[in-house]
């Protein structure tokens, strides 16, 4: 059983739906609500038990390095489990969709909200990826890459994103409490899809889907490699059909040139934008590709939706261009006037289109980064209107 | 009661001392973990029910704006207490030290550390900056500002931090569970203390301790301000003397000037540098600091201390200047080689101080970040050698 119980106000009870949980370790943790003590038991791993690390083995001072399998402190602080789990009380995660989603509630933290107390893009984006670690994590599948499986790391494979489509109705407030669902699916013969949904914990209501593409690349060689037999075997078990978003047709975005509008150039990864994989993170890209567009343009609109194409990885090392097109002229966008009371916009400053109702109004950008006219990814974001909120 | 319970798998059930918890809502929610359905029961807001807003209104579609007192939908949204919590179960949170404290359970996320797994000096800081809220959050004593009271809202005061001192011992790893205390007591007549302990809590080790001195700036005019007696009545209950780090000597540091050794120019705070005071974020000040150290250094090298005084807010339009000056010569500490069979390192290319052990080497670095000549911050960093942990 996990039990994290707190004697005088706090407990957490989780047991599976047979009563028995393939439990990983013991985290009966109790704590005087009063603070005048703690009692905390070592943390008691039965797998690493059976790996050689003795039982309450809790030293920090040192990095145990033991030959047979890499058994090393690392493993007993980060306890990835070994076998499928059902609740992750930490995270506050749970297994859902007969067995093979995740869902995880999370309270939107102060820093990743913007000056309007909106969660950000980028919050999003990380919650995505933190969300798909812990599904794999709840799996028993994670081996400690960074959401590679047992059968990935014995085959020198790692995940990259080939596509990723977002859509933002709604974007959650600071200490707002949201649902994130993740599944995923298959996609092609060697890649994987996976999706999310963000919901409202208070109401339900739908904030956020997304969906994504990946495929896996060889850590050593860089190239992409199809996906071996043993990994099918360990994640298609996972797969159902559900999209978070319906892409029947899904938008082709155009590559741009040298005449695009706006160009950021001498972009450079900072040693704090690498990630996990040594990699510049997908979110970096993200701000690099909106920084490009006019403040004058982000203080008025949020953004709807986002298509990312990924075409090759950007190593630390290199110097990067943003450039970014913007489908109709911005003065155009800037020019329209709200007005509150009606809800309605004069559109344009001479008027020329007269009153529109303001949720009509989208505007839409073409991005794209690139190294040496080597193309790094491609983009295409929508915008509307920021409706005034007080905030 | 507090009650988020899931009829297969998960539970939490949590219950005050007494018995009764002032409970600000009604958090029963029932999903189902095979993911067949969803039943929520909309929030009810006792409190927002005697300003006016109608129980189970939940609509997302507008944003409500009553004028006796700026009831929106926003608060329903956020679910600020209005009176003293003692758990919270969506933020792991819970009062401790008697009722003045607050512990806050936290994973460490994946796009919280760096490429070597460890959460960053970043991250810390922003789980710093969340607890501090969320134990005003707990208070009942939040207003809808950025951490002020509803006496310093009365008075248009907003809080700004003059010191912070933070020592890491240990970084936390992706997926470790820690355990973030924090409290507050008097500095002065007119300041406020805060401190933070971080700990393992699989094993009650401690990993960082950081200690910060707060005071109230006028909204308006962005002048300091004295603490009035009416949120001096609300906040001073909560003060304890304890202290997370011992400073009877507080370390003095110099100002640098433009003979600095190290010197990042034309550093400009972009919209997503802001947080939601309209402020430049603090972190966003750290960062600029340590990204003025050569990356040769940062590679070996972990931070294990860093003292920063604030001198004054810098605006979204401001263009800094960050100076930095390391205490040795860095060819000194690059040039140290470690070995790894001994733990001891041979210092200096010729060996000129023979043979050291490890752990006994330091070093430290002198910060500035100013506009046109004007300090923003002075700081203080200290760093050890990087112990390779096969990370």
């Amino acid at each position: 059983m996990f039990t994290f119980s707190c004697p005088v106000s706090f407990s957490i009870t989780c047991s599976s739906s047979n009563g028995n949980i393939q439990n990983h370790g013991d985290y009966r943790v109790n704590i005087n609500v009063n603070g005048s003590s703690c009692t905390r038991r070592p943390i008691k791993h039965h797998t690493l038990l059976n790996e050689g690390v003795k039982e309450g083995s809790t030293s920090l001072s040192a990095i145990q390095f033991l030959e047979n399998g890499h058994i090393s402190e690392e493993k007993i602080r980060q306890r990835i489990p070994r076998q499928k789990q059902l609740v992750d009380p930490y995270r506050q995660g749970l297994i859902t969709e007969r067995g093979v989603g995740y869902r995880q509630t999370v309270v939107v933290r102060s820093y990743e909200v913007g000056p309007d107390k909106t969660a950000t893009l980028e919050s999003l984006l990380n919650l995505f990826q933190e969300t798909a670690l812990n599904h794999v994590w709840m799996s028993g599948l994670l081996s400690n890459g960074f959401g590679a499986t047992h059968g990935m790391m014995r085959n020198n494979l790692i995940w990259v994103v080939s596509r990723m489509h977002v859509q933002v109705d709604h974007y959650p407030i600071w200490g707002e409490v949201i649902e994130i669902d993740t599944w995923v699916g298959a996609s092609g013969k060697n890649g994987m899809r996976r999706d999310w949904v963000i919901r409202s914990q208070a109401t339900g209501s739908t904030y956020a889907r997304a969906t994504s593409t990946w495929v896996m690349m060889n850590e050593q060689t860089r190239r992409l490699s199809k996906m071996p037999d043993e990994v099918r075997d360990e994640i298609s078990p996972w797969f159902i059909q559900k999209q978070a978003i319906n892409e029947a047709v899904p938008d082709k975005i155009v590559k741009l040139d040298d005449k695009a509008k706006h160009v950021n150039s001498d972009l450079k990864p900072k040693r704090s934008d690498l990630d996990m994989n040594q990699h510049v993170n997908n979110v970096k890209y993200v701000r690099w590709m909106l920084e490009t567009i006019p403040d004058k343009f982000l203080e008025r609109h949020q953004l709807s939706s986002i298509i990312l194409e990924y075409r090759r990885e950007c190593g630390s090392s290199e110097v990067v261009q943003s450039l970014c097109q913007p489908d109709e002229d911005e003065s155009f966008a800037n020019g329209v006037q709200q007005n509150l009371l009606t809800n309605k916009v004069l559109v344009g400053e001479n008027g020329r289109l007269g009153s529109l109702d303001i949720n009509v109004l989208t505007y839409g950008y073409t991005h794209l980064l690139q190294t040496q006219n080597e193309e790094i990814v491609r983009g295409r974001t929508r915008w509307n209107r920021k409706i005034c909120t007080g905030l």
